[in-house]
């Protein structure tokens, strides 16, 4: 029997009786024989205290501390939960990021995985031990230092792991029961996912789908890590994310269905440079001031130019907290563009649909927008990758254009499948 | 300039308000051109909670997750520490035990320091930063494993890198003015101690003062580094722990005090045996029992054997805490031994005068037993060293012990001069 690989997020370890049903859990693997390496997050809100503590102390702390201040939270939960599988009998090490041997680039607050040297923890798997690894933070290679691995970090090192340790599977738990075809929250009789693959879970974080982080999937398809997605509050299956069928199952490509889901996205904001001369260069300098002020754009719209004014509007959408940088940046170039003014809107929303069959099936875009018109929601901006179509509309409309555009689909399940719990962010 | 250690502990940590005080403090230091190293205590009640937490979890953590959990205190507030020093305008940098080099033997939740290989700290005080270590943890030798000092343990880590970084001083900053004359919470009219010597703040920790620990001052004594006892809510000169004169002060022998203080303990229980065969070797059986059961002895006191019977009494006194493990150990050997049967008090405490003067000053034993009879103290067991009388007296006659020594010797200041704040066990 392999190697699994389990994460389990803040609300799964929320309080000791929570620490203590993670343990059992961690324990029935062991004994159905497999060898179980567990990545753990701080709990429950453990990283928000140390967060206020931090600014009660200073409104702008150095990364290098916040990130050691941070790596605390996890050190406690595994401590504890190696504890708990004691308590039931097996024994079980700890091990921080910089021990299991996860080595990041040196941007603190945000770095990334580069190599993962897990020698302690396979030398403790061999001595029989379940091992429990902070997950979430690492060791810088050049300067030694501890590290944070920024939002979705600890499903990241649990995959990463799983790469490293050549994992059977990694299993991520969380308290939901998997991925859904929407937010349940919006549409009540979304329906969980089997199966979904890689590339249709890229698109489903991208847009706006909390429940995996991007970085997370794009590490599990790199190094080909089935991930299975489920909740920590049921023995359910959940949702598997790999490129090959369910295990135990046959391929199933023929009935596979069209579409994946439809994901939305509440974070955005979106800004117009209005009256933008239509000269060679002119928007490659607008993007140039952005990307010096290190924003990351999503959707780019550019206007066809009036032909009587040799003007003409971009249009971008970009996370609202980057909402104010971005204005800044632009204002400042306004003299050397000659552009005439900015509009900045925050009440907007993306609503995505997503499924790797739509590349074979046309129509599905007229669907789309016909299921849009039919409840009223008015398109702002589109955009289309192979296998995604997205579009802006007005923050209000959101929750509407979700769920007929699900109906639309078929997606809707006979009854309701979800349970919600709550939410991290880690 | 040279190098200033301090050690703040909890209470001097206990929130965002008492670590920006702290950091004010340090940047004042820094400012006078010293370079600093701070050894620092977890924030308040981190550690009780995070204690409170494992026994949640399970009645029996394992040693090693809870150096693991443990040292997650320091992590914080060391890190809070350096933030807070940063939005002063200066810099630190924090380390773990670890990456000071702190390093220890294997034993969790009381190792012992081996060796101190401060290279990253030495390196940051070359680059002008002000270095903020965690106390109380190390990492161990052999097994690279997160270890903790036990009790005294932050005091400790301060003096080990005073010693290792050849510092001027180490500065141990506590919630009250310095050490004094007797715990001024029994005698209102304690003196602050300007000086002490070493020798007699060993036997001062070990009498039952908790102010400093005895492994701080046995180190600081072994490498001679001057430890500076002093509030961390005042800027009043504390005392000052050394062999040699006060600094900037003359040589005072002369003039030197007979008595430095009065020390009591109420922590310890007294085990009498009775009836025991008065043997070659019959004791020596009983010494050994109690030392494979891992039980320090603190006051011993053998009868003479009645000649009738030949049997003797034998009492000593240990911690509370082993009274139990002690009395089942040694109701094991009662078949072997033969003797009568077993008595426990823990209605006892310890009163001890001490002072290197007394060496050459005889009479001191009179005048302090005599002062007891006034008070009315009854005296159980007796023991003495160069510099130091104990008695064991009822639980119940402590404090009048020590007001009525403390008088008799002169002692008493004109007025109050102590402050007290809490108190803190690490």
């Amino acid at each position: 029997m392999g190697i699994v690989v389990q994460k389990y997020g803040g609300s799964s370890l929320a309080d000791a009786d929570a620490i203590k049903r993670v343990a059992r859990r961690i324990v029935e693997v062991k004994k159905s024989g497999h060898d179980v390496v567990v990545a753990v997050s701080a709990m429950g809100d453990t990283t928000d205290d140390l967060l206020d503590l931090a600014a009660a102390v200073t409104p702008l702390p150095p990364a290098r501390e916040l990130d050691m201040l941070q790596s605390a939270g996890e050190r406690i939960s595994m401590a504890l939960v190696a504890m708990a599988i004691n308590d039931l009998g097996f024994t079980a090490r700890s091990f921080t990021g910089s021990q299991a041997g996860v080595i990041t680039d040196a941007q603190h607050g945000k770095a990334k995985i580069i190599d993962v040297t897990p020698g302690r923890v396979t030398q403790a798997i061999g001595e029989g031990h379940i091992v429990i690894v902070a997950g979430f933070q690492g060791v810088s290679q050049t300067t030694k230092e501890i590290t944070t691995l920024g939002r979705g970090g600890s499903d990241t090192t649990a995959v990463a792991l799983a790469a490293a340790l050549d994992a059977d599977v990694c299993e991520i738990y969380t308290d939901v029961d998997g991925v859904f075809t929407a937010d349940p929250r919006i549409v009540p009789n979304a329906r969980k996912l089997d199966k979904v693959s890689y590339e249709e879970m890229l698109e489903l974080a991208a847009c706006g789908a909390k429940i995996l982080h991007l970085r997370c999937v794009e590490y599990g398809r790199r190094y080909d890590i089935p991930i299975h997605v489920r909740s920590s509050f049921s023995q359910l299956e959940g949702t598997w994310v790999s490129n090959d069928p369910k295990p135990g199952q046959e391929e199933t490509t023929m009935e596979q269905p069209i579409i994946a889901g439809v994901a939305h996205d509440r974070s955005e904001a979106k800004i117009t440079v209005v009256g933008v001369p239509d000269k060679v260069g002119e928007a490659a300098r607008i993007f140039e001031a952005l990307a010096d002020a290190q924003i990351n754009l999503d959707m780019i719209v550019q206007n066809i130019s009036a032909a009587a004014t040799s003007l003409t509007d971009i249009s971008f959408t970009l996370p609202r907290t980057d909402g104010q940088t971005a204005m800044t940046a632009l204002a400042r170039i306004q003299g050397e563009v000659g552009y005439d003014k900015l509009l900045y809107d925050d009440k907007i929303g993306k609503v995505s649909l997503i499924g790797a069959g739509m590349r074979s099936h046309p129509g599905i875009t007229s669907k789309f927008f016909g299921a849009l018109a039919s409840a009223g929601v008015n398109i702002g901006m589109i955009s289309t990758s192979e296998i995604r179509i997205s579009v802006v509309v007005d923050e209000a409309s959101v929750d509407d254009a979700v769920r007929a555009t699900h109906t639309a689909f078929d997606l809707d399940a006979d009854e309701v499948e979800a349970v919600v719990y709550g939410g991290t962010g880690r």
